[in-house]
């Protein structure tokens, strides 16, 4: 269960990584300047904390606690909201795997009785999950059954399941794409927004490829895609894995966000110096 | 191998079905009233032939070759042009897989060179071959090796991977998408056209989904789109394969294309009816 | 992590479905019957609980505790034995998966270090985690890691892998094996013991395959073998999940071992009833 | 479609390999010594030629003709016997997949009615081909279908399949397994003899299992058995491909069989010449 925590569930969302001391306990002290570098660095003004990006399953629950706790303060102090997040996610289970998309709706119904006054979201991610339900099939009347549900986070690159997605939704559903390296292309298909780690470091300049996608200016929206995919390039090339996010994230943004937790290794520091480089190098150029 | 025949390898390409007598053996003389049809009811000029639409594997040499000249003299005689096919297209062996993309651009090299005066396109297809080697990384350096390289056809859901196909690509090389349901991501990323087996029968629709595009009309675009991703659920819930495919393209053209080869069974006529009348419910629709 | 519970872990081991009651709490009276049932019709005296038969994984950490406490204490009343359980085993995580042997060693380590005095075995179940690296690799030097390796559960198809633990491993290790339906194969590769579902319900047939294989009656192992295949290709060709077979123990046994919990669905009452027939056909035939 | 030349489909059979020129054209004067060697050198009297090993695929229907002619021959000669192969196997199409038992059956009797005086076998190969459809499910009444049905070769890891397909077998089929590293396992559950790449280098070898495990003499089998392993893993840990496997008999038999086709690349010559030193070593062990 990931809330996402911020003002709105469009636009861009940068999934938090979750920073850890050195010794690898849970940093609370280092969510304030995260929040202040996403809004005043890289223009982001939204969240989703506790997912993958945030080792959300090598976390405790008490743990996931204290940091949606933190990060919503924060947030919302940042931007003199009210207090409240906007809503939680949910992914399919993963190790029981469900098999049809009735069975992955009731365990989602189950969940979001457990809280619900607060907008819920399923979380497509078949890559992570190995669960390849359609989506469009984990839609169908799941509004009578869950009241709360407010939208998706599609992770996947079946842009005909997408597309399904945004062709079943009423209006004040969000559709937030996750894949950040292929975004323009659910854009074209209709995506709100999107969420992804990248957003981290790439906020800044993903917000301008959507502002030109808005004003139908596609030739500049691609020529920002196609940064964004060099830059990704270049790190799978390397090894690109969580914790060389994570150490990138660190490099690119000064924040001490520490090493991941097993089964991750650390990320070699010239490993991430060297994207670092290459994603200052590529921005640079535009 | 498969020839390209036509005009251009841009805009809609149809991957034509193989005409088959009721024995399976292949009937040269639905070609022409087949051109026709393409031409007069879809709209589409270029045809793609011995693919996998055409069952092109489970054809002899012979027969191909016979199926080849046929298609070339028929569209010929039907487009007034000159003689000649347009290009030819590989996709990577698949039984003794390249172990990478160097490898693969070896073999590719070496059919070229087997007709070094014929446009050369690569065909990446990894879902059929089940090799998942980047195209990006295939054709790097490709023009050395083989000065008759002409395009890409991509049929993968890898955006990433197409989007550096398209960035790395000269202005005169064609990047053709085969996905036909997910199309419009294509088409933002930067897509040149599309190859495809749905362009039998809804050449008409995405047509005019392409006009649209090229307008700078996303939402009727997207409207094409979902009618097309439509058809083609309602078709997978009940079951679509090639076999399928063949048949509703009987049903809606009123071809007689016969039956697939083994190891594909023949479709019963009232599920391809049933599609057909699909079909026409949602394109009547719009 | 999922305890062994019992005397010791070689010959048969249970892997004990959990019992719930029909709202789906945990119910722990049902576990004093199943322990008798084990040990008198099946003839089965060690115990694997909160595995990924007892659904290990949807239960929380208080209720995997209860459990196993009481598991423990009805098979040592039962056994007249001291308290203590044997052993724990320990799968990769798989929600973010280890990259390497040498990272899932050291997850592995640091999991045993918060038990230090437990005998430890890994558990290598690929199908379920995705994680693929070889159960040899992860062997490689971790007696010096973790002082209480003690040996390795193994669910997986790879008797190549298998075998190459079984020579690698000191003689005080056990092997045990967890693909029921093909004991036999790992029995000759040098496999101790097995660890099984199935053992709950075709215990006493797998005895007596394990007496004729030490005997070296290969013939009459087979013909066991062969039973045990027989039925659960019967099983499988219905559709048979951890939900059905929790069922045909309950229809077999006559214990109200409940529903599964979510995302699993019950197994409707005739489907299990016409597994538990075929079974005792078969075996009746013997 | 693989002849199988030699004596009886029994014990152990050679998969060969195909001698090429450094040209990369067939070299049929190499078969002679070829098949002195296997006789001499390995104790193996049968052979399976054009198949994955002989890079059947890649080669053209002429070579495959001129092939097995050469092979029968020599094969003929060096044994005093009368003309005749002794059986054609047939593996599934993998390009286009059938999509049930039924329909690969039907594919499979359209191949053998072309020849329907030659003994006939599947040859079930799914990580090739992908198709994993059970065996067992495939020979569902096959005698019916195919008069001179023979039997099985399996090289798959599923031996509950396996065991299936030897419990459903006529005593006049053979069971013939095709996983060399773990042909034990395979032994224990019914199988008649074995085909595999690994006996042109290996036979002399595992003749001596498979007469340990026909004394009852398990520890011994298991012995040669982990050495077989043993040498493979070596070899699959320094990359092991039908290139490096080809170039492994060149330096271990003396024979010059010359470079793979594309899209195989050559294997260097000190990786073939450290995987040899590893396999005498251990052999030398005995």
């Amino acid at each position: 269960m990931t809330p996402i925590v911020g003002r709105k569930a469009t636009g861009l969302v940068a999934a938090t990584f979750t920073p850890l001391t050195p010794e690898g306990e849970i940093n609370l002290s280092e969510i304030r300047p995260y929040v202040d570098y996403l809004l005043e660095q890289q223009g982001v003004k939204s969240i989703f904390v506790n997912g993958t990006t945030g080792e959300g399953m090598s976390l405790t629950v008490e743990e996931r606690k204290l940091l949606a706790v933190e990060w919503l303060i924060q947030n919302v102090a940042r931007h003199a909201a009210e207090i409240g997040a906007d809503g939680i996610s949910v992914i399919s289970p993963s190790f029981f795997k469900p098999a049809t998309a009735e069975a992955l709706r009731m365990f989602l119904q189950e969940v979001a009785a457990a809280a619900p006054a607060m907008p819920f979201y399923y979380y497509h991610i078949p890559a992570v999950t190995g669960v390849n339900l359609r989506s469009r099939d984990v839609l169908e009347g799941i509004a009578n059954q869950i009241p709360s549900f407010q939208g998706l986070k599609f992770s996947g690159s079946d842009l005909m399941d997408f597309g399904q997605c945004v062709n079943y939704s009423p209006s004040h559903w969000s559709l937030l794409y996750g894949i950040d390296e292929q975004l323009l292309g659910a854009l074209a298909m209709g995506a709100n927004g999107a969420v992804g780690s990248t957003y981290n470091y790439l906020g800044s300049s993903v917000n301008r490829l959507m502002s030109a996608f808005d004003k139908g200016d596609l030739p500049k929206a691609r020529t920002i895609q196609f940064q964004v995919q060099d830059i990704l390039c270049y790190a799978i090339n390397l090894g690109f894995d969580l914790a060389v996010n994570k150490q990138l994230m660190s490099e690119v943004s000064g924040l001490a966000l520490g090493p991941p937790r097993l089964p991750l290794l650390p990320c070699p520091h010239p490993k991430a110096l060297s994207i670092a480089q290459r994603l200052q190098q590529i921005l640079g150029e535009q």
